[in-house]
């Protein structure tokens, strides 16, 4: 018998899953869910016709937009947050992305919130009536957090009968608040976290909603897929191998991994919490790029660091943004293009939008080049990386999973099923080689021209199911601790990115991912790659995501 | 038979002991050291006997007059470091401070220097011929670094044939020579570094030069005892427990232990080394508060976060430190003090130091009260510090003591000499209880009013050799990772600071410790202060020494 008492962990899993649908009021219940052959693409116009007109026209705007009319009181919050909690609910109802839905604290709080307006004729701060979405890591009064276990329902991180169930709230939701954000759901989590796709035995498979033969990627999958139905203007995941970057780029979104210690990850809930050679981070996904910068740029305004003993004293640096803007328009920026790192080629989309890209910023007068670090670097610190994520040989996961006594998701790595525990002294050794890879990475950093450079987030453009069969292109940039902001370059367009008949892979495992491309199955698929800067130069990364936003939105043939 | 080869440890030792007595030239060589009971103090008039006036008047200026004098072309580096290269010598002599001089080197090097501001006609950086001593973790071109282990004689960190020995340069090294120091001298160690007194088998113990009886304290104790004989006017020591703030504090000086990530260790010598829960940081110790920042502003102008990948992005903030100086004058600044930690009572002069101080800020205008942290939060870290010192069970160190088969200090602790390796999941909770502890601190910081608050860095003034019992007040602020600077405050006067007969032991080691203090014993010692600030707020912290510098010289009485 588990830990979980009589009920076997399906019938709790189940009772979940429906408590969740339950959430949903009944005017807001789809009848009939389409298949993929019925129904490719579920965002866009196809979800849109569930949606008053009004509706629409909340659920469009970007973070940016949204703000402009509620802090103006052009919205109210309470209409914001209805809209945004109608379409989130038919998001989940079509792509499996949510494990918790609090609606009625959500319009009680916007309900609030406007009171606030009419009394002070003023915003309560810049996030004034934007509903943020929250990965299922963040505590929220209220509601549970699962992270995908079984074994976690209707306790507190696992722990039955513990005084902090539904009344800790993490320190990011306190700012959250305080900055006048409206919450109301978290978003869907493989369960572990450690997968790049995301699936758990309470809500299932989350779908890719622009094209549900694929992925909507992982760990941050639900945050990724409820964006990109317009069901969240943005939110936030958390990211320690890609978990941000991977869901952002399989849905076409704008996403940031910031350094290690630029945002407050203060009381969240984790997987192996206290391993600390490389950390999770926690940062925004959004529609916009000007949607990641009001999010991240309004936490830093709550000083996270007087809450966060891990968050470093740098507040938004303005300076730092202005002079990146006037690097760009006097062509003085200069970005390096990683196009293949050594290990696996990626697929051809993303080799079209690598050239696209590199064509664009060529054109505007700023300088590319091919980025070529030190032979073998990536994977030697994709080797770290693992080492680092199975130190304590899969204990924690095992705990979590024997709670209820749940099967695993064959996506799963086998490296956390049993591996005897690192030492001490093998622990330094790891920590050790990781900075001696970091500074040769920086070394050679140091002797280019680049301000930022680019990479794909991975050798696919988003996955088909079973088949992340390599996590090199995004766990690289955690194990270096450098911030990444993915951007959205275009779509796969069947007629266009073709198998590559000529493609000589480098390995068996290259040659087999090559193989999963099929551009049937792809079409119509987001194609996004990651722009990495150094270190805590997140306003570097997001004046260039900015200008990109707008060149990428101008019709070809003009700059 | 050792891995040495042949030679026995104490053959190896005394050689290198003699190698060191014979770089120093004929002419500097003291023909007798007096004992502690002809001479206690060797410090000032003493040592000044055997130095021409000129010399006299060099090594009497702090960093700031010497780079004044040296970068307008008023004195040349050469004399300087002629000066500085004489009085290092007697001071090693006399208390034992030295593991390396390399002068020949040194004044190569400031003959460059000064033809390279003959060619210019201005300074070649801000230190532009101003000697830097660098305690033995540092590498430099042309010496061993040995960090006080016979097994690292004539190796590279203990391994032999290795082709980094006497040609890497550790990066702050780089920066120096950048910059225009002088390198000069290398400073003593205890071996292992973890230990608050400076013995090893090489050198012997090295005293305090104020007081001959007592430690100059460790494991920067030769930087300590160095500084405080004006054989240098300031260098960089490390400090994870303590080792940089305890030989400030013994020897008088002002010293900053940074936040971890401010100033680069990258490529130093180290123990335990890859332990990351709690670094080590690197960081000045000089003669005068105006030395401090002068090392501290000159590092970060070299921009250290390009070469060092944990070094942070935040050059010296001139914004913080004029909003400090404009606090203190306008009476808004707010510190705590901490006069007791729970654990273990200072001694009395370390009493009397506490009240002159706060009676001083009080009648400044600028606010003091009690500092009055969660119960037990001290020990709680003090507890947690030590395990992380200890995760190898003492691997590290064993290995080291190996390689020549020398024996321990008996100063240092026994959990080194043999315990099991704790493991990736123990080490994880390690990390999660620090990081909770940190989050009770800073919570608690958040409820006062406090721009920073001061504790004694140890609960005597300086130790008597092998009664080094309690590291409470230094180390739980490595264990929260708080940057510190130390200010000298008084002198012991054996008529003022006499036992305190009705002092109440709270604990057996409390009764020891407060026994332990001697008024005929501790006259003379220095008797200095450490004040802590938030993360990475170092230029409020030198703002503040600056101040009581000068407060503190005025005569008792003006304010």
């Amino acid at each position: 018998m588990s830990s979980t008492g009589d009920a076997s962990w399906q019938t709790l899993a189940a009772a979940k899953r429906e408590a969740i649908l339950a959430s949903i009021p009944a005017k807001w219940r789809l009848d009939k869910i389409p298949t993929v052959d019925e129904q490719r693409n579920v965002a866009g116009a196809y979800i849109e016709q569930f949606l008053s007109p009004k509706e629409v026209e909340i659920t469009k705007a970007d973070s940016v937009g949204i703000v402009e009319k509620t802090t103006s009181g052009a919205w109210s919050a309470v209409e914001v947050a209805e809209a945004f909690c109608h379409r989130a609910s038919l998001s989940h109802q079509l792509v499996n992305c949510l494990h918790e839905m609090f609606f009625d604290a959500a319009l009680a709080d916007a309900k609030d919130l406007d009171a606030w307006f009419a009394e002070h004729g003023k915003p309560k701060g810049p996030l004034h009536g934007l509903p943020v979405s929250l990965k299922d890591q963040f505590h929220v009064r209220g509601v549970d957090t699962t992270m995908g276990y079984v074994g976690w329902i209707g306790t507190f991180q696992g722990q039955r009968a513990d005084p902090r169930r539904q009344t800790l709230e993490s320190e990011m939701v306190r700012e959250l608040r305080a900055l006048g954000a409206v919450l109301y759901c978290k978003t869907a989590v493989p369960h572990t976290l450690m997968c790049g796709e995301t699936v758990n035995n309470i809500v299932g498979y989350a779908w890719n909603p622009a094209n549900r033969h694929l992925s909507c990627g992982g760990s941050s999958g639900g945050e990724g897929a409820l964006i990109a139905l317009g069901g969240s203007p943005g939110g936030f995941g958390t990211d320690i191998g890609g978990s941000i970057r991977i869901p952002s780029a399989f849905n076409g979104l704008f996403g940031l991994r910031p350094t290690s210690g630029r945002l407050p990850y203060e009381g969240m809930a984790n997987s192996m919490d206290g391993q600390n050679s490389v950390l999770s981070v926690v940062g925004p996904l959004a529609s916009s790029a000007g949607g990641v910068k009001l999010l991240t740029k309004s936490i830093l305004s709550a000083e996270p660091w007087l809450h966060d003993p891990l968050v470093v004293e740098i507040p938004w640096r303005a300076d730092l943004e202005a002079q990146t803007k006037d690097r760009i328009a006097t062509s003085q920026l200069s970005i390096g293009f990683l196009d293949h790192d050594g290990g696996v080629g990626p697929h051809p989309p993303l080799k079209r939008a690598l050239a696209l890209l590199r064509n664009l910023v060529a054109r505007s007068g700023n300088k590319v080049f091919d980025w070529q670090p030190p032979a073998k670097s990536h994977e030697a610190v994709t080797d770290l990386i693992m080492k680092t994520w199975t130190y304590d040989g899969g204990a924690d996961v095992r705990k979590d999973f024997a709670l209820s006594g749940e099967p695993w998701a064959p996506q799963l790595l086998d490296v956390w099923k049993e591996r005897p525990q690192a030492d001490a002294s093998a622990i330094a050794a790891t920590n050790r080689a990781l900075r001696e890879r970091r500074k040769e990475y920086l070394d050679y950093w140091n002797g280019t021209s680049a301000d930022v450079f680019v990479a794909p987030c991975a050798p696919f453009t988003a996955v088909r199911p079973g088949k992340y069969d390599y996590i090199g292109y995004s766990s690289f940039v955690n194990a270096l601790d450098l911030p990444s902001v993915v951007v959205p370059i275009t779509t796969v367009d069947k007629g266009v990115d073709v198998v590559d008949a000529g493609f000589r892979p480098v390995s068996e495992l290259d040659k087999k991912i090559q193989g999963d491309y099929d551009p049937e199955i792809y079409d119509g698929a987001p194609v996004s790659l990651q722009i990495i800067g150094r270190r805590y130069q997140e306003e570097k990364l997001l004046a260039i995501a900015e200008w990109l936003e707008g060149e990428l939105k101008k019709p070809a043939g003009t700059s």
